[in-house]
């Protein structure tokens, strides 16, 4: 009320017990607890504050004549958002949901939060434009759907590491910054690299391919870009790819590490996330493995079945995608397999009986791809061959096909989108919200 | 000797044993093993063959009568560093060393070798050149020396998540296309942003800082990239930085913790790679905690003390940093701490009663430097004041600063980098080794 709290050092002050740890505290224990105000409500000498840090929340009481009077005055000053340390007594409250609340004795204000946020911090979906969210996203990560979210992502990172580890995967990182495009020119961000032409990197493949030859089993966790002009729920500039390569492997054994890593990861988030799947009311799919599987030619003549205007060899498109997931009720994940090569990048092995299909698959989750994997070609003059037929610059690619001439092994291997597949499990409806600060056509910033 | 063998698919095999587990088999026992060929030694109607795989090495003996003509005609055409599965049965041999021996019966090779390789792949010192080495790097990442480091390496960073999930710190992944440069303008790479000028990020610097308020601690694992012009063994255009930052602590919080994840790290390497600590022989360091630390002012007194020409307020030369590893006998881990402010990033919060000084520190190991850290400013009008002192357009920093209006904790924070923590505990001579595939100012590819 009266301005402006003096901000203060934390000096030799340390938070002694977080939220949720107060209830197991005895009555008149002092505590000292740090986190942001989440909410004030004003009763005139009666005050409520509650009191958010990474755990949990607890609620703090001031009343005229239980604290000082400076602390008071304070709270009368205090704004949400704040900052702060409450140093206080504990008061054991058996009809409170939190079990316990804090007397304050002394308040510490870190940060005066200056403003008052433009939306929510409770509500699931937020009424607020999604820019203005992203805007001010550090402040937005604070809504409980988002905390959720972002712990739901952890979890979903070690977990599949844990996993990877136990088959047997090496953790690697390869170049962001390459002389030339994987997977042709399209959708490349270049940059300049010293006097040279450089671009940012579409994805790990060839590199991860390469060191199936000293390490056999590889996995990488780390950013993919993109420069997709899109502007769907579905597309981001930048990304975090989660991708395998394994040797003496084909197709059909990435696809059986694909769907045994799925159950792995949402058995984790369900043992792990709990509480987030509850507060935020997130329901994860219950899958079997082995995952349902559809070639494309079942696909194919399922869209004709339904008059799609659809020709065998040609991609699928979003809308036929959604048309087959509704029509044959596919919510959840599976995979179409067996793509026609022609329009599979170079490095994807043709089958060896029927040419002109190759050892690929899409992990979709209803019509959402959320990977795409395969058999490679370990042979260089097949590669080569194959380089030729998509008109690519064979010379461009001579520091790849080279080490094809030391014995590279027959290698199968896959890539996830992380936001995709967060996205999916998680009923999030835009891509832009399992990422903490999205990029895309329009947004460069924060 | 005819020639090249018949490169062939896997079709139905599968490796039924790595190498290790030959010798608990029991005689005569069929196995599949896969891997690529080490040596052959020939003699005449007797060869023996190295099969490596991601375990380690069997040895597979093809003598005339023993094994089918086929086979033996297939094995004299057989080169180093072809990829193969072998099918044979067991023989047991208490005499070698492995324990066992495989006698083959079908033989299938995937993808022969054309070349010898230009490098031995035992040695651990290579006498050939860096750039020869790094021009066929996938090759040369079969080199015992690396193979160990690498898998060091995997522990490395596994330990460090372990660690940091066990002190409460969320996984982040922050954008590395952004639209201003974290600490001034120097050493930027620029992209083009589809019509905007962007850049890469040089750090997670500002990012994490903002992510405190709504996840207090978090850190993250992702590439950093600085287009330094150096040429030393000690820089990299493109590195793998380990950045953490906490709420709530301050800069003293932040050495605590480093020193912490370092010993966990030591302890983890030791227990996991034996194997490749004894092969390679790899001494690491045995460190104690805390570790030594040493103000700026002291470590300036000191080479005032040797003559060397220094002011204080300057930063210190790396063959300052030469002189005092060696006169004051550090050649492991310690702290220099409490730096001027006026060489420190406008982030880094001055000594509340020392504004001269900062809250700061870096992580040496002898001359090397291989973290940095501090207390943060955490209020925005002092931070303004310090981007202007350092000359930075205050107005391209609003998409940070404004989160400063909605209470950002205190918070301290430090960046590793990852290849020269590892290089420096490992005892690599060069940074280059200690990434997959190296970036440098005259390095683009492989």
């Amino acid at each position: 009320m009266n301005g402006i709290i003096e901000e203060v050092e934390m000096d030799q002050w340390r938070r002694t017990h977080f939220s949720s740890e107060i209830r197991s505290c005895s009555e008149n224990d002092t505590v000292i607890v740090m986190g942001w105000v989440s909410s004030i409500r004003d009763h005139g000498n009666l005050h409520f504050i509650q009191v958010k840090d990474r755990i949990g929340e607890t609620q703090v009481v001031a009343k005229k004549g239980d604290c000082p009077d400076s602390v008071l005055e304070q709270i009368q000053s205090l704004k949400e958002h704040s900052s702060l340390a409450v140093k206080g007594r504990v008061r054991l409250q058996q009809k409170s949901p939190t079990g316990a609340e804090i007397v304050p004795v002394e308040l510490k204000v870190f940060s005066n939060a200056r403003n008052a946020a433009p939306f929510m911090l409770q509500g699931k979906r937020s009424s607020i434009g999604l820019d203005i969210r992203l805007d001010l996203r550090a402040v937005d990560l604070r809504r409980n759907i988002l905390q959720s979210i972002f712990r739901i992502r952890h979890t979903l990172l070690s977990s599949i590491r844990e996993f990877l580890a136990k088959e047997g995967f090496l953790e690697v990182n390869t170049p962001k910054m390459i002389a030339t495009a994987t997977e042709g020119g399209a959708a490349l961000f270049p940059i300049f690299y010293y006097d040279r032409e450089a671009f940012l990197a579409q994805s790990p493949q060839l590199y991860k391919e390469q060191l199936t030859m000293s390490f056999e089993n590889v996995y990488e966790i780390g950013p993919i870009f993109r420069a997709e002009p899109s502007r769907t729920n579905r597309h981001l500039s930048e990304a975090i790819s989660i991708d395998t390569e394994m040797a003496f492997a084909d197709y059909s054994d990435a696809m059986q590490l694909l769907e045994r890593l799925i159950f792995h990861v949402l058995d984790s988030i369900r043992k792990n996330n709990n509480d987030e799947l509850n507060s935020s009311e997130i329901v994860l799919p219950n899958i079997k493995i082995p995952l349902p599987r559809y070639s494309y030619d079942q696909i194919l003549e399922s869209l004709m079945e339904s008059d799609e205007n659809v020709r065998y060899g040609d991609d699928i498109s979003p809308q036929a995608l959604k048309l087959i997931a509704s029509k044959l009720n596919l919510n959840s994940f599976y995979f179409i397999t067996d793509w026609p090569a022609s329009i599979k990048p170079f490095y994807v092995k043709p089958n060896s009986k029927f040419e002109a299909k190759s050892e690929s698959f899409d992990l979709m989750f209803g019509p959402l791809e959320i990977s795409s994997g395969s058999t490679r070609i370990n042979r260089k003059l097949e590669l080569v061959e194959r380089m030729r037929k998509q008109g690519l610059n064979i010379q461009k690619f001579d520091y790849h096909l080279k080490v094809f001439d030391y014995g590279i092994p027959p290698h199968a291997g896959f890539g996830v989108g992380l936001e995709r597949f967060l996205m999916s499990i998680t009923g999030l409806e835009n891509i832009r919200d399992a990422s903490l600060y999205p990029r895309d056509i329009d947004r460069l910033a924060p």
